[in-house]
């Protein structure tokens, strides 16, 4: 390998009960992870989803701050009474929670001064030296304290804002990655696919992923690596072992 | 309340660099939670996704199998040499990491013995005194040590199988839930909502959360309790609040 690999991690943390009890499914996770990894080089190596109960969630981030260079989280910002992720994390972070003045500015004109009641306002009550993540679609910022970066929950708010943290964030390589689709089943391929794994261990990871996909069955091979050369290498000998297995390949 | 509430919880660990990287969107997540709400009375609790890396799963496993009543994991199970779930939970007991004689059976019955390679020997090496899960739809069984399910990661399979692991669950109140729709935002019911919270506190979680959907903005309030009458009184409680604030109810 030529370039010298930067490796920055992050975990994401799901706040919501709605969540947890399976009533809706999540679609932040897939979305964050792909953003992270494409437009800044960066990794997702743990999510955790919680519920929206203050002491979980001053446990939960303080663990993960510790652990990860960044924090994603999403949900619980909004202006009901189980919105409570603000003020958790300002008790995490021993910091006030309170109204942040430039939240407060865009908040009001959004709504006008008239329609700005105490819901409204609270969605600018944040933990004190946060900066603001701005809102194109509905207003409401989220907001960065120390490495932890508060997203909302609804799906499409969330993509509208994510852009706006990349300037706060520390590039990493950017992690490629390799499909290769297998007409096979996983086990007719497992002992040739752990030697190129081996082989390459260094540096490319390979995943192996059976699929059931209009009637037809197969394997997934994902190869994922900051290096483009060695998946153009592991490419190749994937293709070799189908060659050698007779095992049909498509759409790579 | 008349009955006495028994709470279970349980926690989901889904393994597997794919969902992490966000390439696959988590389907099990959503069906374990309703499967061990509606079928068990268990309420998950926390749901972590992590790496198929040794140390980290081991890790996960204990802290997890502490907290929860039950853990279940899916991922990691097949014949791959990504498939380290069984490996890392004997590990992380210190148990063996054995063919399981049973599972050894089935699989070579599955197989026939000509064609039962090494790779698909591996799916019957589990944590010695494993139980199993039987797999109705591609023999390869899940197991169970301690307070652990270990279940595979696609969907259909997995889906297949969980209806297996109910016999050796103890069961608890199942948690009743009810939504009410209404074409508002959230700020302008905020503080209502809060005190009809507050009211039912004990008994009812609300929950409350926006949605656009068909180019429509309402707000969905879910109430999730043991009790099905306080579901009722909540629900009084919000149609009522809806009335007097001339708000629209749409599909309760």
């Amino acid at each position: 390998m030529n370039k010298k690999i930067k490796k920055i991690n992050a975990a994401i943390l799901i706040i919501g009960n709605e969540i947890l009890s399976g009533r809706t499914q999540d679609k932040n996770i897939v979305f964050i992870s792909n953003w992270l990894n494409s437009k800044c080089g960066i990794s997702v190596n743990e999510v955790r989803i919680i519920p929206d109960k203050e002491k979980i969630i001053i446990e939960t981030i303080l663990s993960l701050s510790k652990k990860f260079k960044y924090v994603f989280t999403t949900g619980g910002i909004g202006p009901t009474h189980d919105d409570i992720t603000a003020k958790s994390i300002s008790k995490a972070f021993k910091v006030k929670y309170e109204y942040h003045n430039e939240a407060y500015t865009i908040l009001e004109k959004y709504y006008g001064r008239k329609k700005f009641n105490d819901g409204r306002k609270k969605m600018a009550k944040m933990p004190k030296g946060a900066k603001l993540i701005y809102n194109p679609s509905s207003g409401a910022p989220g907001f960065i304290i120390k490495n932890v970066f508060s997203l909302p929950g609804v799906p499409s708010i969330l993509n509208s804002m994510i852009d706006n943290c990349k300037r706060y964030l520390t590039k990493g390589s950017k992690i490629f990655s390799k499909t290769i689709n297998l007409y096979t089943v996983e086990s007719n391929i497992s002992k040739k696919l752990s030697s190129i794994q081996n082989k390459y261990k260094k540096y490319v990871d390979i995943g192996s992923y059976p699929f059931f996909r209009l009637g037809k069955i197969g394997v997934s091979i994902v190869s994922r690596s900051a290096s483009q050369s060695y998946l153009k290498k592991v490419e190749k000998d994937l293709i070799n072992l189908a060659f050698k297995k007779e095992i049909k390949i498509f759409k790579i």
